[in-house]
């Protein structure tokens, strides 16, 4: 089927400038060619898109989120084996909100991969998925790395069958081995089916505590990523610390995640220089004042400590500010996960999860937008970190990213200029994944995880 | 249908001995008749149960069952909204064991109502059940009660909606009130289509904790015990300690449930004879030696703690003596639960609720015959105790309780003689329920809790 | 010695109108004569004491004071073996305050009778101490009933020591005695220099728990009063529902503590009235409006909920304004803690016992008086509440409560009329006890709760 | 003072065998001569001490002790203030066992640093020590390092304080900080007093958790141990596992202190081999068989979780047994506590720091010769493990370690032979210590942590 989208400003995730005055014609899922209309004027079976004062815009990616967004161990229970439903579900919501992409960073790989495949054979609709698996080197839901209190009160059978579904064999167990012995794991990991690597290079908990330990030795961080690296894959790693960060990029990490997170000490200026010798891009976690606000004003007493003033002050907005300066590649970072309606107000989650919170999957990239427009990207920029950007730095700019001849078609069409407010990345008129426009209204097809809660 | 049982001796539960000789004439799910067999020869219709060699005593009868038997948090979210399943599956295990008849003494009323319903139409197979709902007075399963912890980890929406299953009108708050505003609450609750009132005259936990507070004041109680009886119902009372005892039986309970049970102090001579001046039956809670032993050796520390060698001598070994000489009814009470393989095999659970354990659903009757024979209860007295004395107290014996004609015809026909040795329980040979013969190697139809664990 | 005081309004306790123009005789401790000041000019020797235009009322009494008020775990262990050294500080506060004598009615009691006599012999100053020892049926600090958490982190070597000097013979293994058994341990302990007895009838824990159990069977409960009588002492019962506080009152209790405390639930009119029927004295636990705002605007999420706007509506609203107009006599009731400054300043426990609030020693009288006042209490009742209805409940009317004639000379002189305003109650000028004037200035005179936090 | 230690057998902990025939002349402290007892006549002066058929070896060293060795939080509190007399005790108890130096690698700086100048002064006796004060990075004891179920339940002004005694300036905060600004801190902990440096490689845990994290980068380790040589201090590190043994290794460490511990995983080829190369020792936890055994069988759930078979195997079979082999120089250690008699007899303690156990001060060392003595180590190595090697490793070689002429005279006269027999080591007949003879019957002096329980 072909396409032809005419009438919008295009912002193509590639020049400096809006493109004036040209269409789109897209044929095959792909975009065939950018120009006047006239000269698309033979093609009389093209569908038009009329979106005249529009603006057409990639399609979004989001560097980091969990599709599958548990919480409460109930949830855990009563999900167990539905993985996939909800996965779909949270991709649908994704799409519908205009994330053409998604990186699922951690979750349930078997159940990521099935949902992907029937995404990209078309079956359901839904949001591109590209999946690590497992973090390497954290174990599943009900471990000390997450919710260590579930251990207490759950079978012993169904913690090792949750745990093991998440962690398979790439779980804490390897922090015990030297090098080499990590690094047949990981081989063995890569070849399962996963679209990118993603390790712990400090440990996994909230962003401020006590103490901020590394996961793995430098020389083990080396060989993990050496092994994505010979398997085609690109590699990421989970830092909240400022000897974390310098390790994955040492490493030769493509992506650290939420990078700018290094509790209440800033970055040092030889770790920012760093991103840009090593071409180490930097997915961006950054909360709107608002939602810093929320948080510290409303959050229950752990989350404010844990995102205490000074925390914010040098996680957010002094490292934010210096990756701005350094010329290092940001990405869209959003974390966000796809919870319930329950999760969202509950008392102790909803300053962080309510809805409309960067944690919150179908909202959480707006947030973004207009955080980082408060921090001071300049627009094009903030653009491109959620669009080019990122598929440069996953390697996959070859297809996706950018409006131009020869990528896929995934764009959208949003009804009010992104380059004048972030807000207006709300106002999203169309959707279009793969040359095909999206159904919204439909979205998602079956709610699970936000459908009746009564099972 | 008519049957036909010839040849086996009968040990009708009203007779001081057994009889010999005689031929039992069952029609339209009652028992016809009695006598020589050629009195019946001219019925020549009748399916004929040959039991020669074997003995048949009326069904049996557990006091205090609990068909559902979650324990683990993940269980109660697994079994969410299937309760009603569980019940089924636990009554066609009960049946299989030779319980013609079980009392559920704490589970979902509604669950356990449907199930009844259909078993008493001879849609589903399943012993006949009996139900009191929640114990009046305490909360539903994750609460102080029950599993505090529990309600640390699961979403709000989830433990308000299990536990207002359980509670209903007749949780914890009635504490709170006075006797006419108790009385009021439980009237409406006697028409909710309970066969038995149940309500907490001491605190629920386990048998020996630092201290026994009573959960109703006397006055209360009695209230609770009039308007069970002015409902036409029996009423029941947990109890566990000296003073709570002594209240349940003044306010004029049928029925005190494990009564034998009062920590590490012998129950007063002058409450022993009060079960006889107030006609209140004793249903008795009996650790064989053998469990006894497992659970002071093997147990984990709370257990052991819970079930000192003081409790196990004051609660067990005093209080059956002297319960057996004070012309008390006494009757059969196991307070088991229907358990998974899980729970039966985890290390915390597993003295107490594995295989062949008092507090496991269709091995625990056959326990307490064994304890029983232990403590030296004479063996009719002991049959009599787990059929007729249970029917009686339950107001329940114009129909049930023993082989006479016009009742129903429950009963067993066991391969060994069971006033020989109370291990012969376990030789089942052939189980009739409502006059026919239950196919027990079917049972239980569709095992869900008992099923394979993944979902 | 001799003591003149001259020129004060007198306000005797007993009277229903304030005294103008009179003299107080003092002699030998007690009050001599009240008479105009010329029938007292022959007495040269005296010492004048000039209260021209200030207000004298009868010393004040605390029914409900807890002189140990260690809460943190790291108290327990620093002042263990120091309790003497504490009820001695908190005896002058409490003085200095204008509290001539204090009900201590939960501690250590052989360390409160030590100082008790010591003050009493004149030895140091202080407050007079009447003091109950344990609540008879409770256990020490580590456990069920106070601070359960303790246990998990103390030696048992320290926890077993610290328990049994609180609970000694009369602790929670009471509950599960028959009466006559607990009659016997409660007779020998109303031998061991308590001044009265106290004993808990409802259960203690926050005041709207889920559920409200009794501790002890009226039967406990009447033989316990009983033998308090047969010793010649008063009995008391800690009371939070309402039928702990109707078991109380029947059982024949001298006073009721905090009788205001149902929980949500009022009490019902028939227990009012057994109140003046059964001649019990209420004593109220009442709340400003102000800490009311303060609880639950600013408590810690445990806190608000025990103390919900049900709960102050049912339990100080309400009952309060029962209570006052049924005619029952009501008592000053703080159940004030003398606590360190760590305690006052921690956000647990600041908005319940910080600078000012009823729970904290030295300051919760003043607050109550207020709180009452707000509640409409006439204020001569209020300034009886506080001395002379006390004293009979306590029946040591006799010597205390009232300015006159042979009574024991405690006296407050106010530099404001507390008739005018329960604020004034706070304008102490001189406070005088066994016919002493104290010197207020110099106490507490060796503070080691109060004192340097560091050992 | 004079000494001549004539008829012994002498052990010098340098020689590959036992000298005859020699008598030790000891003046000033120090060891003057070994020879011929004749060409000692002209000192008629001297204290002869007689040990005919008896054993001299150079006075024992331990790498690991603490101290100060509280573990329930009542002994934090009751024991605040009080560091010095436990320290001193704990050094007496040490001495009067064989240990004339002890090295203490976690405890109260200040205070190890004033009982260590009094002991050095000869102000009192004790064994002579050397302490490390905080292991960098790590927490004082009220922490996730340690005990967290103790932030709880204790006042935060007690928390703070304690924490903060032990933590000083090199706390878990360094581990958020990079390289250069982590060098500035140590270099000024440096010049504290303290004799050698110890930070945390791994973290600090029960030796076999789920996961093994790196406390600190390498290049931060690096970083660490430069500055403590700077200082001519030497440097330890903690280390539970294989990755954060070769980090500090690599990094430079004198000694690794249980080195080897690394789980269940052995330690690889190279990293033992490293030990020679980078001249680190590597002090050696060792259980003997009969310890393994009462932790496999008697312990704890947690305690037999932390020390499964597999980790006995890895981490004491195998990992001694390599270690012998490979080379390294190998020192005693025990990481024992000086703990009081109630953490003896918990039963949660009682297998791992009960009477006689390897975690026992005082009992520890020869537990840990008798185990190394079953591993297989020559008994002459297992003599200058706790002797020589230790004061290489410390550089304290040119005072201590060896019965020469010129060294420090700290030594020890033994009834049997320890050549013979590890459990030799328990028959002291005499210590001395700075060339006098300690009165052992006399130590300890002021028994604090072993006195009455009672404060």
């Amino acid at each position: 089927m072909s396409l032809l989208i005419c009438g919008a400003t295009i912002i193509d995730g590639v020049g400096s400038k809006p493109i004036e005055g040209r269409a789109i014609w897209i044929e095959g899922g792909r975009i065939k060619a950018i120009g006047q209309r006239s000269e698309f004027a033979s093609h009389p079976e093209a569908k038009i898109v009329n979106a005249q004062g529009q603006y057409a815009i990639p399609g979004l990616i989001d560097t980091n989120v969990h599709l599958v967004g548990t919480l409460f161990l109930d949830e855990f229970v009563r999900f167990e084996g539905r993985y996939e439903e909800l996965i779909a579900e949270a991709a649908q919501v994704a799409l519908k909100n205009g994330l053409t992409t998604v990186c699922d960073t951690w979750g349930p790989r078997q159940a990521l991969i099935a949902v992907r495949e029937k995404i990209n054979a078309g079956t359901i609709p839904g949001s591109r998925i590209l999946c690590a698996g497992n973090i390497i080197g954290l174990d599943g839901p009900f471990s000390e790395n997450f919710f260590p209190k579930y251990l207490e009160v759950a079978s012993s059978s169904f913690v090792q069958r949750v745990n093991s579904v998440y962690a398979e064999t790439v779980g804490p167990e390897l922090t015990w081995l030297p090098p080499d012995e990590v690094g047949r794991v990981v081989r063995s990991y890569t070849r399962s089916g996963v679209d990118f690597i993603k390790y712990a290079s400090s440990e996994h908990r909230v962003p401020s505590g006590p103490s901020a330990y590394l996961t793995f030795s430098p020389a083990v961080q080396a060989v993990i990523v050496e092994e994505a690296h010979r398997a085609g894959l690109t590699a990421q790693a989970h830092s909240t610390s400022v000897e974390g960060l310098k390790a994955a990029i040492e490493a030769g990490c493509d992506i650290i995640q939420h990078g700018n997170l290094t509790g209440t000490v800033p970055i040092p200026g030889a770790t920012l220089e760093s991103f840009v010798k090593r071409k180490a891009a930097c997915a961006v976690l950054a909360f709107s004042k608002r939602q810093q606000k929320v948080i510290l004003e409303q959050g229950a007493p752990e989350l404010r400590k844990s995102h205490s003033p000074a925390f914010m002050e040098a996680s957010h907005q002094v490292n934010i500010r210096n990756l701005l300066s350094c010329g290092a590649s940001l990405l869209l970072c959003t974390d966000s996960g796809y919870v319930s309606q329950e999760v969202m107000r509950d008392p102790a989650f909803e300053p962080i999860v309510g809805e409309d919170s960067l944690y919150a999957l179908g909202s959480g990239h707006f947030q973004w937008f207009e955080a980082m427009q408060e921090h001071g990207m300049a627009p094009m920029e903030a653009l491109k970190a959620a669009t080019r950007n990122i598929a440069v730095a996953l390697k996959k700019d070859k297809d996706l990213g950018s409006l131009e001849p020869g990528k896929v078609a995934d764009l959208i069409i949003l009804e009010k200029d992104p380059l004048q407010s972030a807000s207006h990345y709300r106002s999203i008129g169309t959707v279009i994944k793969d040359g095909v426009v999206v159904d919204r209204s439909r979205l998602p097809l079956t709610p699970v995880m936000r459908g009746a809660a009564k099972p």
